[in-house]
């Protein structure tokens, strides 16, 4: 049941939380109080939207106004045919002048509660300048989200001559982060001096969602020594050939099919008894056999299985069962629905068997992008620490992947839905891994008539964005970027086309390095009169190899992170003769090519794929990570 | 000088803009008035920012209160160190509640007068919620960019059951259009019913900026026909011989160089007096001889001359003499500092010889970038109507060429800084063509310490776009969008790749073509029974090249304007199978083929580039102009 301003403001004020000065009256009472301007509000639960049907008049500044205004009000009501009776009232409450606020609590399916702080009144619908606060949130994570509202320059830049006190709001959240309701609307909220008062609240009572599931601590999933994979073929169309393929080439793997005798040259066992205990195993077999063969691998001191079998909850078949199996026989199960796993050198999926090392760990909940960008990076050269095809997720989640992962390099997510945000919260803000996301899906159907503005706002990209940021998560908006997992802040771009340069410095913003005067008189020596004298670092249209290895021999004792290297086909360049120096040359610093043109480019590209250097051929791709 | 508050209040009501009641006194009078709730502010024009110094009191509510609202601002100013005098008054002026707007007049070096509006009060500066509008708009163009705001909500669709009159909004906008001052802030301006009230008000007197230079109207510019080539060579690295060698395929071009016979099968002539006439020139001959020859050229006849010599305004040296050239002989220029001109099926530039036709405008600032997408295009197979590198634009210009198309095919524009943005809007309103816009820059440094709120908007890119998109023109966020003039509204997606049909729907977002019950049945016909069901079309991930041509065979019938057909390397895929449906079946919709993925997707390419088939490799590419 929602309650009535007064009892809201009763309850608020039994939290700490600043009300207005108010007194109500029964509808035929006699008006009047000590504390003018004054707002008169109908309490009522015949009327939701009270301001749309005229039951809200404000800034009151006397009693005759007063007793005018709850005449009209009435009578006003009686026109659109709500007809108040004993037991409504009538509320007056003390108008508070300030800044407009808004605070509010919504539990959502995915991050249990969750508090939504931005700028109120008319401005909260509008402008939707809000930010989400997990209930879990501490201090420091609390004004990360609050910076990511407009309306926050008023804590910390000031705003025209005053900057007001973010504690005030930090300390509101904390309280918000322990009310136990469903959902609520606090709007406005005013920000006067160094006060916010509750003018208005909306609140539903009931239970805030308990988000319960125990994140996992697993890192032996990432060390496999002895594996087994049930299910190898020696039909090259199936799965079960490109997995036995790829995992050949290391010793302690295990090969089971009841038909084959070797495959690879190696050893096939006929069933799962005759083998020696293992920790991994990796599934390829019919859905229907699963339940038999758990058991049996459970007998051999299996900790870890991939299910790569397809046909479950994508396809609209039931797998909880596979959830039963996992806690019955304390076995860690991947999948189901997955391409795989590589981890420690050990490739374990059937997506392309060229995978380079590196230090990129890659977790995806889609096999088919994780088959992709694995193929990309075969033809780039472009390196994977881990890489963790997650599935349906019916066990293994990223929060108990994150959680479990011993190292700290990178860890790169491609998201599609979870149905656990708290523990993705949790994990991430434990780790000691710089930690990236791609969400796919931003255009989710929203929660359609909600109770509450906040309730509205549930479920949405921007509140998987505004969270997961607030941990120090980074989101990328090119699946591409999932490739990466470069830490760069400081971007020289060198160009011979000014337009390009140009974009380029658009794209890369704030991360473009600021050349100091010393650095640029030590370009001008070696550059023609008329180059762009900053970054982009323009060499002009007519450069040649030996402008551009000189330019870039100069930016190298800068303190860059990388320097972006744009080539365009202008009709004196030799691309591929100017790609010839990032054969022929180390740099300290990291050196992206980026070719841009079509026919002009071909030969360049090929010489530097020939020479497995990676590069860009277009811009936006090129930043793709940043 | 600054007007006084009164002094502006009387000028706006003689612009029949509704004002206040307001009372003026003396700072010793004794105050009263008769319209209560009242706010007093300080009359001097020894304080700019009023309310920063506590010279603004609101939500006055009778005399009392106001006396001693005056003491106190007297008593606060003395405590800030401000003097105030017998020249200084205070002003108490009636309180309007209602919905606070912001107009706004500013005098923008590019675009002449622009009118400013959008959200008020202290919204204006936090959330920049504004747009632009010419002083030459019509009330369509009005409206366009009224509704570019999110407060604009108000207006168009209503908000918490009132709904205002943009028309209220448009009349104001058409006054502030016909005003004569430099710069103005209305803000607040407070909508209440339907009634528009200036409450506040900063006014710089000035003249407007008359922007005078008249559009061209040149249609000959698109259909030369006699060419004559001034510096034409023998040697391939030099400009003059690339040029020569792609226009030789037309007939009537002639060569001019002093010291060459032939080149290319065909007559050199010695000097210019020798050629026939001839309505258009390509001048590839250095700086300090165009003097000389621009009168020779004058002699015979020619109309538009293209200066592709670089060195002038982009090398820091003088170029306004050749407007004065072109402005004494009569004559056009295009350039100087530019790649030349595709027109007509001739290819009077120095880049590629390899341009396919087609119903493409492109009309570019920077030559490299021009180059790029030429040499992009010639592999992509991509065709043009008409390149135009106009360079440093010292006489033609965007308006002048948009002005002159005698077609009604789409025309776009590569973009980096214009000097006369109101002849551009001018143009664009008054074409045929659909525009589309890609704008590099968008970061420059802004206009500092302007006088008003409204000063600080000038010259940023949000003011480009603004006016640029009221007009109809559409802005592009990928230079590569340049590439392509489609005009695609309903699109289906079909993918073997549940991932990557989710993030291509999010990139489409409302162009996405929603599929009929009949149509969703007709697909059932032909797919696995668990296929998506919707579009993305999701034919699952072992589509062979059968399952595609059947669905695609389906989708064909559809009434959409273009499929995507994303291919992603599955264990069971045969990308280049698949890839030949494009080349062995006609279908009516337009088709794009996405190839995901890298090494296994090779071959596939591979046969659609030998087919000239264009295909996309990646998602954010090809939605580059939507």
């Amino acid at each position: 049941m929602r309650m009535l301003e007064n009892e809201i403001y009763e309850w608020l004020k039994s939290c700490q939380i600043n009300t207005p000065q108010y007194k109500v009256f029964k509808l035929n009472e006699d008006m009047g109080v000590d504390f003018y301007p004054v707002a008169l509000k109908l309490v009522s639960d015949k009327v939701v939207h009270k301001t749309d049907v005229g039951a809200v008049v404000i800034n009151i500044p006397d009693e005759p106004t007063l007793k005018r205004a709850k005449r009209e009000m009435l009578c006003h009501l009686c026109e659109q045919n709500i007809h108040v009776d004993e037991e409504d009232k009538l509320i007056v409450t003390s108008m508070h002048a300030g800044i407009e606020l808004f605070f509010g609590i919504v539990n959502d399916a995915c991050f249990g509660k969750v508090i939504v702080f931005g700028s109120g009144g008319i401005f909260t619908e509008l402008f939707k300048d809000v930010c989400f606060i997990d209930s879990e949130a501490g201090d420091e994570e609390i004004k990360k989200a609050i910076t990511q509202t407009k309306i926050s320059r008023l804590f910390t830049k000031g705003f025209r001559g005053k900057k007001y006190n973010i504690e005030l709001v930090v300390d509101m959240i904390k309280k918000l982060q322990q009310l136990d309701v469903e959902e609520m609307d606090l709007n406005p909220v005013i920000l006067s001096g160094n006060t916010l008062t509750v003018v208005d609240a909306r609140v539903k009572q009931g239970r805030s969602n308990i988000v319960s599931k125990q994140i996992k601590y697993i890192p032996g999933i990432f060390s496999p020594q002895k594996i087994a994979i049930i299910g190898v073929s020696e039909y090259e169309e199936k799965i079960g050939y490109a997995l036995a393929k790829n995992a050949s080439v290391h010793n302690e793997v295990y090969f089971v099919n009841p038909h084959l005798k070797d495959l690879f040259g190696r050893k096939v066992y006929n069933n799962i008894n005759e083998l020696p205990d293992v920790d991994t195993a990796v599934l390829a077999i019919p859905a229907n056999s699963i339940t038999d063969v758990i058991p049996q691998l459970a007998a051999k001191k299996v900790k870890h299985i991939i299910i790569i079998t397809a046909g479950f909850k994508e396809a609209g078949r039931d797998e909880s069962f596979l959830k039963d199996l996992s806690e019955k026989f304390h076995i860690n199960i991947i999948g189901p629905n997955c391409i795989g796993i590589y981890t420690n050198g050990i490739n374990l999926t059937f997506g392309t068997s060229d995978i380079q090392p590196g230090k990129t760990n890659l977790f995806s909940q889609s096999g088919a992008i994780v088959a992709e960008l694995m193929d990309k990076a075969a033809l780039q050269n472009i390196g994977f620490e881990n890489i963790i095809s997650v599935g349906n997720m019916v066990d293994v989640d990223f929060a108990d992947l994150i959680n479990s992962y011993p190292g700290d390099d990178p860890i790169n997510l491609y998201v599609e839905g979870i149905s656990n945000g708290k523990n993705l919260l949790r994990a991430i803000r434990k780790s000691k891994s710089r930690i990236r996301i791609f969400k796919a899906g931003k255009t989710g159907v929203a929660r359609k008539a909600a109770f509450s503005h906040t309730g509205n706002m549930a479920g949405n990209y921007e509140m998987f964005v505004g969270l997961l940021k607030s941990t120090g998560a980074e989101i990328l908006d090119n699946v591409n970027g999932l490739l990466y997992s470069y830490s760069l802040n400081k971007i020289v771009v060198i160009t011979n086309a000014g337009g390009a340069g140009t974009i380029m410095s658009d794209l890369i913003s704030d991360k473009i390095y600021k050349l100091s005067l010393d650095e640029i008189a030590k370009l001008g020596e070696v550059l023609p009169k008329h180059w762009s004298k900053n970054n982009p670092v323009d060499i002009i249209g007519d450069a040649s190899y030996e402008r551009y290895l000189k330019a870039l021999e100069v930016i190298d004792s800068f303190n860059a992170d990388a320097i972006y290297v744009l080539i365009t086909p202008q009709f004196m360049t030799n691309p591929r003769q100017i790609c010839k120096l990032f054969v022929e040359h180390n740099f300290k610093t990291k050196m992206f090519p980026v070719l841009l043109g079509g026919e002009m480019m071909q030969a360049a590209k090929n010489l530097l794929e020939e020479n497995k250097i990676h590069y860009f051929e277009e811009l936006t791709e090129a930043v793709s990570f940043l």
